[in-house]
């Protein structure tokens, strides 16, 4: 039986997390969770999932709930409710789904407690990358991917020597509006921006897919998770997200992990790992049904949010934590309909440029370049 | 620095396997070696690897060669010559890239020896895979595949739980023929099977390829190899031959190993394993040059000898071994244009529907069904 605790119950990641400790009750018990602004859901689940603590964002959200849950759940808020959740004594792992750059503290702190990290959360490793791997890498504990292509990747690493690895291969849908020009963009709306034609996703993400900084920051992702130079780190499109990523080789092998585009099988992956559990769905993956699979080389002036990403990340310190927290806003804005949809990379490049490097930043320092650089994008919108 | 035998060092996977070895001198060094009927050949490669054993097949062979040596590779020769090579003392390896199930008995012996094997002569699984995997077993020995398929099933399971794995997935280019039909195979010629589109290979495995028997085969090697009922073991047509195979686990994941189709890569796996080193070629896999990657399902009513070798598997005992038998001898007639292309199958066909299986055959029964298998297509043909 292992003890989980989750942050972000009630996203897309959090539920199909639910999903998966609710098909293997004898090998999974949610011990705590954390939600967002869907406090009806977070009841509902509070109810199914009997854990015994819940973290709700505001007091306003402790007062709606407090008499709806049963009283063997305890209740708690805010940033400090994050943490305890995060460290619960009884879980061995903590799935952290929540969105953004409010994960990393409660990743920090899961860390200083041992717990056993199932990462969903990108923008934690985006924004202080060496933060957190030297935080792992001291307290000995391991950072399981949940992302489809970095489980792919540390699927494809099993049992092998990462000193042979050549290159990592990460695949890409395109999001979207793959197959739309640049002159196409410029009046796409939110709606057509979230219509995801292969993964069901959460809206953040969803836009980052049409973007493609989603990619860009899988990149930095990747980089962090493997300790793999950039140089080494590739994107190809593949339109039809069977492929969900590769490593090759130094003897020319390429190995890939398939599947069906279902975001249960990577995080049940990361709940087992190292075994492996019957399946939570019964479609299996039969090529043939799919006749064929396709690739595209990536053309980075179409989707220059992966450049971004890459220059973002090869310049490193708190260049990554800049990227970030201007996609995060910008992406906000873009929802609001207050910003169009290629100004989101306008706005995120003007945030690099005017950014002055820190090097090696401090936690501190981290967190003052997100907040300065959501300032910034706020004075540019107004 | 690994000792080598050799068996077979003049085919197509003993050169490759000279290729792979004269690239990583610092790794690698043929101790011994036996050849078939390319005498001129086999005296170059001694001269170039100066192995301390050859061996060749006839007395005649013996005669012709043996001024033309240095004298400090000392020479033998018949079936005695190959158990001599395949038991060198100073080698750790033994590399089967014989022809027929002729390995069979230098298998055994090294084995019997304690060499690990790397296994490019799959008739020797077929004939006596029950055999085989036992004295491996005994001897706690390593099985090593070299084909392609087998070597990408052994990749995907690197760092797996075997029990976890709920299909092999075979690729099949589909061979010489695979866009024509039954009717259009009435006539075909020698010349037209003996070209394959993907692999470069030797003759009896091109008209393998062609018929289709070649996945038949490895189909039962498979099972052997991995251990795995038929049940779970199955094949899709891949014209291009870039997924070499794949494992699906319990979890839906599905593990592929791809590549270039070049055979060098999965031997020099074979000889590093577990580790790997430097890629032989420079040719890197890209898969946005191949643009896609095609699937279909297998027909087995058009490939009947498919189904031939799954049904002669189901029922194991001597039928794999009069499948071998009867192909073996079959496709060296129609390689003399003393056969068609479709009356391959139907000898083969014919050959298994008259034998009388023996459940649990040992060695002397499995040679003596062999040869009687032989006799029996010999007379079918006069």
């Amino acid at each position: 039986m292992k003890h989980i605790s989750l942050l972000g119950a009630t996203g897309s990641i959090g539920t199909q997390t639910l999903d998966v400790i609710r098909k293997h009750p004898n090998h999974f018990k949610l011990e705590s969770m954390s939600v967002g602004k869907n406090i009806e859901l977070a009841i509902e689940q509070v109810h199914e999932f009997t854990p015994k603590l819940l973290s709700v964002q505001s007091e306003e959200d402790y007062d709606k709930l407090i008499h709806e849950v049963p009283s063997s759940t305890r209740v708690v808020h805010g940033n400090d409710g994050l943490i305890e959740v995060a460290t619960t004594e009884k879980s061995e792992i903590l799935v952290n789904a929540v969105l953004g750059s409010v994960g990393l503290s409660p990743t920090l702190a899961a860390i200083q407690a041992g717990k056993t990290i199932a990462i969903a959360n990108k923008e934690t490793l985006v924004t202080a990358g060496h933060l957190v791997t030297e935080e792992a890498k001291r307290y000995n504990v391991s950072l399981l991917p949940v992302d489809s292509e970095h489980s792919a990747i540390f699927q494809a690493l099993n049992g092998e020597n990462i000193k042979e690895a050549d290159r990592l291969i990460l695949t890409a849908s395109g999001g979207s509006f793959r197959d739309r020009s640049r002159e196409d963009l410029v009046n796409v709306t939110v709606r057509e921006a979230l219509n995801h034609p292969n993964w069901s996703m959460g809206a953040k993400i969803t836009i980052d897919s049409a973007t493609m900084m989603n990619k860009g920051l899988e990149v930095i992702e990747a980089r962090w998770l493997f300790d793999m130079p950039y140089e080494k780190i590739d994107v190809v499109l593949h339109k039809e997200s069977i492929i969900h990523s590769m490593v090759e080789y130094i003897d020319g092998s390429v190995i890939a992990q398939l599947g069906t585009p279902d975001m249960r099988v990577p995080i049940q992956y990361a709940l087992t790992y190292p075994k492996r559990l019957q399946s939570i769905s019964h479609e299996r993956l039969n090529l043939w049904e799919l006749g064929a699979l396709h690739f595209t080389k990536l053309d980075m002036d179409r989707f220059r949010c992966i450049s971004f990403a890459y220059e973002a990340g090869k310049l490193g310190g708190t260049m990554p934590t800049v990227l970030n927290a201007a996609n995060e806003t910008a992406v906000a804005y873009f929802l609001e309909n207050r910003l169009s949809f290629l100004e989101i990379e306008h706005v995120i490049e003007q945030a690099l440029e005017r950014h002055s490097l820190i090097k090696k930043p401090t936690l501190e320092e981290i967190i003052a370049v997100d907040a300065e650089t959501r300032a910034f994008i706020h004075s540019t919108i107004k």
